[in-house]
């Protein structure tokens, strides 16, 4: 079932999963389209992103924020298309970065809605590498991680769209920078095509071993979002005054249990005292919002310059989004994973 | 056996404790007084600081610096006079800030040597709320935890050197100050004298009830110098965007195993992403030494005009010194705990 121009597909969230996301988690419903009011404008989805938070959304915890509620439509990142228009500041035809969620249709007050014009190039980029994940990556790293050229940076997830991209504001910077990444293809990858210094694989059982012969001169700064293992790996390596912007763990969000004992959180907190480490967790609109412009004006420069690479897994389909979604958690990902909502014309 | 001018006692390193210190992990010696060569000075123990941070050093591990090595002399900080002195900037009859360690006598060659004149007023003062356990309050608190009047500031150890000047500092900078210390007289101290907001007693059954009562608003800075079980209460009421200055773990330095599990170790790096926590381990003079000359004019002026008050045990004799750092381990100090070596005269 295509997006049609006289229904709303949506996807709710049915029941709470224990464990990983499966079939039953997300339904696929159809609603009217809605209609806005004065000072509102109807969207149309183009691209969904997926994004890792989006499993704590799911849960009842409150986690980086409310939880949606059971019947409401998932949350998502969006590129949409202003079908009609009673805002001041936006008009038909105009493409926009929205928070309208897992569904083709939604109304906007304007509200945390930013404008790509009506010919945006490469409108999805702005759910990626120009969006939130970049943001994430560049305020992360010169913020938190406050590299200094000569230094080792170790990022996990290497080539989705937040390692990719610290690795590479981190090589620009002067820095050694190893990638963590899951099989030989995307390690390699990290190399031959981002300029990582190497990439090791978590798939192997050498892991450890082989960051450690990764990292001769230790770790500066680790940036943390995948956790479990590989920090597990990273934790021995890390140098005095070591840096950790702490973004995600992506490989404990399914957990229905905290792992068997020892109970190691008192031997982190020693490490992070007598090794003099910090470790800061980060939201990054909360915590850098400000520095949006900043970013943005940067970040398109390097990738205008051919600087920062982007890669991008775009799946036809609102209908595939929860299956897609699923495949993320488990690592699946070779790139940012993108949904195409609309119709491609 | 008193200090004497023809011999020199000093405590050695006899054996690594397994645990907690005992009676037989320093061994009393006797030895020749040391000569200056050209350039060195001779110094008589005054006072010995007795710090948590000493049982680090007793075992082989690295943890803040070198381990001390067996048969060697305990490293600790002391107010010293100088006896004879072929040093250009030191005159015999000066008393001193040194690191001459468990012993009587010391030659030093004036290297993290500080002058305190002739007749200084309170010289072991210099061991605490205005040396290294008041810097450490003092930078770690106003650096890292980086209060705003209104917020809510938990430490532990609250009438020890550390926790009593972090909560006055506190207070000066209108937050609300919660203490936790071990009994009633204790707390009542901080509360009656230091002037904290409230004190809960970590010896009882209720603490995990007793602080969120007292902290109803949340905690915004959480000072660390304990750990275990005191941690574990403050957790769950750590703020959104909270800080961690973590310069102590005084509760698991005699641990010769990990707790039981479950692992919390990715619960607590969960519970930093998602209330977007900073924990930075710090090591006093590592970090913030270049803030040394601003933390003591400033403390000395708060101490002189009587808003900073400061409690000593001064406890008589270098013999009695490896007991009383035993007792520190395990609480039983109130107040800064400091060894009168030098003969009251």
């Amino acid at each position: 079932m295509p997006q049609t121009s006289d229904t709303n597909r949506r996807l709710v969230l049915a029941e709470r999963p224990k464990g990983a996301p499966n079939e039953n988690t997300l339904r696929l419903e159809t609603a009217d389209i809605p209609t806005p009011k004065d000072g509102e404008m109807l969207l149309r989805t183009e691209f969904l992103s997926l994004d890792p938070y989006m499993r704590g959304r799911m849960s009842a915890a409150k986690s980086y924020a409310d939880p949606v509620e059971i019947g409401e439509v998932m949350v998502g990142g969006t590129i949409a298309e202003v079908i009609t228009s009673n805002h001041p500041k936006f008009e038909k035809g105009e493409f926009v970065v929205s928070f309208s969620g897992w569904q083709d249709y939604a109304v906007s007050d304007g509200a945390m809605v930013n404008s790509l014009g009506k010919t945006p190039q490469n409108p999805s980029w702005a759910l990626g590498v120009l969006g939130m994940p970049g943001f994430t990556a560049w305020a992360g790293l010169t913020q938190i991680g406050m590299p200094k050229a000569g230094e080792t940076v170790v990022v996990g997830g290497a080539t989705g769209p937040v390692g990719a991209t610290v690795g590479q504001i981190a090589k620009i910077l002067g820095c050694r920078v190893v990638g963590i990444a899951g099989g030989a293809e995307k390690c390699a990858y990290a190399v031959d095509e981002l300029g990582f210094d190497a990439c090791v694989d978590y798939k192997t059982d050498t892991l450890n071993d082989d960051l450690a012969a990764a990292t001769p001169d230790g770790i500066d700064i680790y940036f943390e979002n995948v956790g479990g293992k590989v920090f597990d790996a990273v934790m021995p390596l890390l140098n005095t005054g070591a840096r950790i912007p702490l973004c995600g763990l992506i490989s404990q969000y399914n957990a229905t249990s905290l792992p068997d004992g020892p109970d190691r959180m008192g031997m982190l907190m020693g490490q992070l005292l007598t090794r003099r480490i910090t470790m800061r967790g980060f939201i990054i609109f909360d915590d850098f919002g400000h520095l949006y412009p900043e970013f943005a004006a940067q970040m398109i420069k390097w990738v205008t310059e051919g600087k920062i690479k982007y890669r991008e897994e775009i799946i036809e389909g609102l209908e595939n989004a929860p299956e897609a979604f699923i495949g993320l958690l488990n690592g699946e990902a070779f790139g940012k994973r993108v949904i195409r909502v609309g119709n491609a014309d």
